[in-house]
Order: C-alpha cells, then structure tokens, then sequence
C-alpha cells in the first residue's frame, strides 16, 4: 500500500478518558480518528473484523495491580480480536492472512508484527468460522478448557454447576464437562438462555437466577451436591453455591460480573468457612498462563466441533460506534452468548 | 473400684443450656453433678486432668451442618482432653493409663472404651509432659503440621505468614515453616506475644495488629510477598493479607476467631479476587481428616523437641468452675499460649 493509501484510511479508535465509577458511562471514552502512517521493516497492519467484548475489560479500566497493566488514560482501549494482514514489510505475516491478537477498539492495528502486548497468531477461516476463534478457540474458550480441566480436576461421575452459563465461557465450561462424563448444571439469567444451553448445549439442567431460587435451583437439580463450581459471577450466586459444596469440591474463580462496576466495595463471600467444613479449594484462574498450551486445547475441542458434539453461540454487535453501548450489555445480562462486536468486513 | 466408691465420685459438668448469640454468655450452661455408676464389660473411666479449650468450640454450639455435628442442648459440652483411667474393664485400657480424647468438659468420661466420638488414645508422661499433648502433640499441633505441610506445600526460601501466631496453632505453623527454611511472619495481639513467638520460638518477625497497621507490617516484613498465609482469624487480616499474596500462593484456611461470635452474617474475604489475579488458591483443612497420620507428625516433632529446637507455650487455667469464664479468653485473645483448663491433678 502506497502512503497515500495509507493516509485515506481513517483510523478509528476509541480510547479511556476516564477511569469509570461503576458502569462505564459515554463520557468515559473519547473517540478519534487518525491517519494511517507507512509502516517501516518488521510491522504489519491489521484490518479489525471482529473484537472480543469481555467482562476482563471493565477490570482493565481500573487503576491498580492486577494481572495485567491498566489501560492507560488516553490510550486506545485494549481488546482482542480477529482481523486481516492488509499490509506487511514482516516475513511473519502475509497480506491476507487472518490473525488473532490484541487488536483494541479500533479499525487498524499498526506495528512489530512481533508485538508482544499484541501477540498475534494466525488463524484459519478454514477450520472454524472467524467469530470460533473468539469463542471456544479463543480466549474465553481456552479459559474455560484449562480453568475447568487444570485447576477443577473433573472425575467422570461428578457435578459441576458453572453461572454465566449462556456466556461466552459458561458455554464452553458445560460441553467440555459434559464430555468428560460429568453431570452439568448451568445458572444463566432468562428461559431463553436456560433453555439453550439444555437444549442445543446439552447440560443436564439449568437454573434461572431471574425467576427462582438458585438454593431451591441447586437443591432439586444436584442432589449430589455439587464438586466443582466455576464462578463467572461472585456475589450471592457464589455464596449460595458455597452451601451447597461437596467434601473436597474445587472452586474455579475466573471471574465476578456481579462485582465488577460496584462502587461500594466487593462483596467477599460470607460463606467461604464451607471451605474449611468441607476440605474444599477455591483457585483463580489466567487464562494468559495457558498460552504454550492453546493448541491442546483447540486440537481437542476443534475436534469435538468437526464430531458435530460441540458447539458455541455468538452475539455479534454491528459497528465499532457501538462500542460503549455494546460493551454494557455484558453487565445487564443481554447478551446471549459470545459478545462480539464486528467492526470490518471479512 | 466398688460401686460404693463410684458413686462417692461426684462428676461434676458442664452442658450447654442454649445456643449462643455472639459470645457465650454464662446462662448458655448448666452445671450439672452426678453420681458415677458401675461400669459394664469393655467400658472405661477416665478422670478428666487437662481439658483443651479452643476457639473451635464455639462453632460446635451452633446448629447447622459442618464438619461434626453440633452438641446438643442439655449434651455435655465437647472437649478434648487428658485423663487418667481409674477404672477399666477393657483390654485396651489399664488403670493408670494416660489417655487423650474427647473427654468433654467434665471430671470424669465414662463409657465404652472403643467409643468412636471419643476416640482415646494412650499418651506417654514420660516422652512430654501431659499438657503438650493437647498442644505440638495433639490436636492444634496436628492441624498447624498438616495444614502448613499437606495444604501449604512450602519451599524452602519462601514467606510464611501466620494469624494468631502465639496461639495454639501459630506456634507450630510457625516453627515446622521454621524447620522447612521459609522466612516466618507471624501476627499477634500485643507486645509481649509478639516478642515472644521472635524471641522464644525464632520467628523472623511478628505484626502487633492491636497497636500497628498489618498492611505496613506486611511490607515491612515481607519485602518478597507473601508464598503462604495460615489463616487463624478470617476478617479484617485475611482482607489484608490478600493483598501481598504472591503469584501461586497457598492461603490454608483453618479458622475464623475474628468471626465465630458474630450476630450480623460473616465477613466474606473481599479481597478474594486475589485469587484471580494471583492465580493463588485458597483451601480448608479439618484435622481429623489426618488422624491416620498423626504418628508421623508426633515423631517429627517430638525430634525437634528433644533437640531443642521446638518449643511451645501453654497457659493453664486451673478449676471446671472456671470454664465459662476461661473460654471467653480465647475470643478476647486474652490466652497466652495454648489455652487448657485443669480439672484435676495428675
């Protein structure tokens, strides 16, 4: 591409103006629009197709130590995503290939194609259908494979409830528990995502938190108690499964939507003495430790895909303009399934 | 002993007479006396010498399902404790053996000698004196050896960091993490204790909560983090300690003293998202689970002790008529050391 090509091509991006207090407001972002520079040896430009929209974001708006910097105020906020190589002067990437890595919420990505903040790898639209590669095949997928499979040590026979059920990682937690033998009971919010993930996912129940009683929930549809709970969630929905653990269960915290745009301070679960009562554990999760193993991961579940026994559901949001409203529907619960937000054409 | 001579004993008890709200007040016991009776073939009597108080006796007044079933109202308040058998008609027993076993709190236990919620065992004047046997020897002892070693998996070089560290349990924790090369932080209630667990059992340093900030003493004391925390009082320190956790570290849950008179709900640990970001983990431990082991823990320790090299401290409060009384010094943390009621003279 020729600079002036180059130059025509408007970037644009949505960065953090302000650290949010609760739910992340319009004001809380600023968005821009900037030229394209020429790339020098060793970069790439990504053409963004579609961007990972995750609860972990809202996290990464926060000042603080965490498991990752802060996105910077005034930077362009960070997200993942699949995109096009529209032009390379890197032997790593070719002009046309698909990759995935942390794009951001822009239009283009520009720099090393050996980035590390970046970390791209190349996709195959091949395989799996692009959006796959944010789901089960990508970051949520492989979070939910190795948090439930490396850190809740699943037994055929054994029970296992995951909330946030119809989300991106829920989903993938249920039908890799299901092919490991064991009894699944999802929590989701509404008869519509219940219904899903029993019927097209195949959990043997699940409880819908908005309508009932998740203890009455817990009680009638594990009867044998429950020994892994992988917790999307936090707040009261942890707490209520903490009463009803097994002797020895494993509890998987990847993450707590309930908690994240609190303005009064986390809810710690009151319950966590069940831990001692019952020998139990309770273990966070980051998916980035898993990075040498992904291809385990989508060897296995790309297979259970091509059987026709696996699958995954993605709610992809039109327009990179959208983005801060799409982003909030994490935290109200309408998405349904993996949220994604399509901001080029494949 | 003659039926005459039995009944001459006057077995003098506590029982509890209401479950408690907040901290036990003297009209949640009777004090009841009785008359002995005639033991049948297989039973024993034991007359009670030391009886072990410990801060996991106010969970078992409450109902509610954990890991022991609660005492009963009108039931003899559980204890464990050090006897001596006065009387047997069991092959398992002689007079004069020294047992250990869930005497209760009462001066004499009467009853099969293979009961199982008693669960005697021989003990060895002459190997420790009596009282370390509900001390290192028994059952703190166990639950600071096992829950630091089975639960905490300790390298050498690593920070250990332990609550109620001149207690029971904190005293040992302590000294094996000692034993094992880990850097030893203890916190404690007040100076004398603090210097104490530095000066008399080697600790590297001790956290005075009641007169300084734990969150300073942490940094101060743990300039590499925290690689385990043995939790003994849940509440405001476990909050904090979670902040300095270590990537991969091990927090053993083993009490909540902070906690066990409470009339609002728990404290949740609010910091428990932690766990996420530190991909740390956070575990129970019930020590009857060890039982099978304890020889194992006995002969270690009983080796250090003999070397000089394991001490541990005991406060002895003397008369059953102080037993309401003397509990309470556990939750006002007003017990210097393994706190044990004596009953009667060895």
């Amino acid at each position: 591409m020729t600079s002036a090509t180059l130059a025509a091509l408007s970037n644009q991006q949505y960065r953090l103006a302000a650290r949010p207090m609760g739910l992340p407001k319009d004001s809380d972002w600023s968005f821009s629009s900037e030229a394209l520079r020429d790339i020098v040896e060793g970069e790439i430009i990504v053409q963004a197709i579609y961007l990972s929209l995750d609860p972990a974001m809202r996290g990464w708006m926060n000042e603080g130590k965490s498991y990752i910097r802060p996105v910077a105020i005034n930077e362009v906020m960070r997200a993942g995503g699949i995109g096009k190589v529209i032009a390379s002067k890197s032997a790593k990437f070719a002009v046309g290939d698909y990759v995935s890595g942390g794009i951001g919420v822009q239009k283009f990505w520009l720099g090393a194609a050996d980035d590390k903040s970046a970390s791209f790898y190349k996709v195959d639209p091949k395989l799996a259908p692009l959006p796959k590669y944010l789901n089960a095949l990508g970051m949520p997928g492989m979070t939910a494979y190795f948090g439930l499979l490396d850190v809740g040590l699943p037994k055929a026979g054994e029970t296992v409830v995951v909330s946030g059920a119809a989300g991106a990682v829920g989903q993938t937690v249920g039908q890799v528990a299901r092919q490991k033998g064991c009894r699944v009971v999802g929590i989701a919010g509404g008869k519509e995502k219940c219904d899903f993930v029993v019927n097209e996912l195949g959990f043997d129940a699940c409880i819908d938190y908005k309508t009932g009683s998740v203890k009455d929930g817990l009680k009638e549809h594990c009867p044998n108690g429950v020994d892994i709970y992988f917790d999307n969630v936090g707040g009261e929905i942890l707490d209520t499964v903490l009463t009803r653990i097994n002797m020895k269960a494993r509890i998987i915290i990847c993450g707590a939507i309930s908690q994240y745009n609190n303005t009064t301070p986390v809810k710690g679960p009151a319950n966590y003495l069940s831990l001692l009562v019952n020998r139990a554990r309770m273990e966070g999760i980051v998916v980035f430790d898993y990075l040498p193993r992904y291809a385990e991961a989508t060897k296995e579940m790309g297979a259970w895909m091509a059987q026709g026994k696996f699958q995954t559901r993605e709610d992809i949001v039109q327009g990179i303009e959208n983005f801060p409203a799409a982003l909030l529907m994490l935290f109200e619960g309408k998405n349904f399934g993996k949220l994604i937000l399509q901001v080029g054409q494949e």
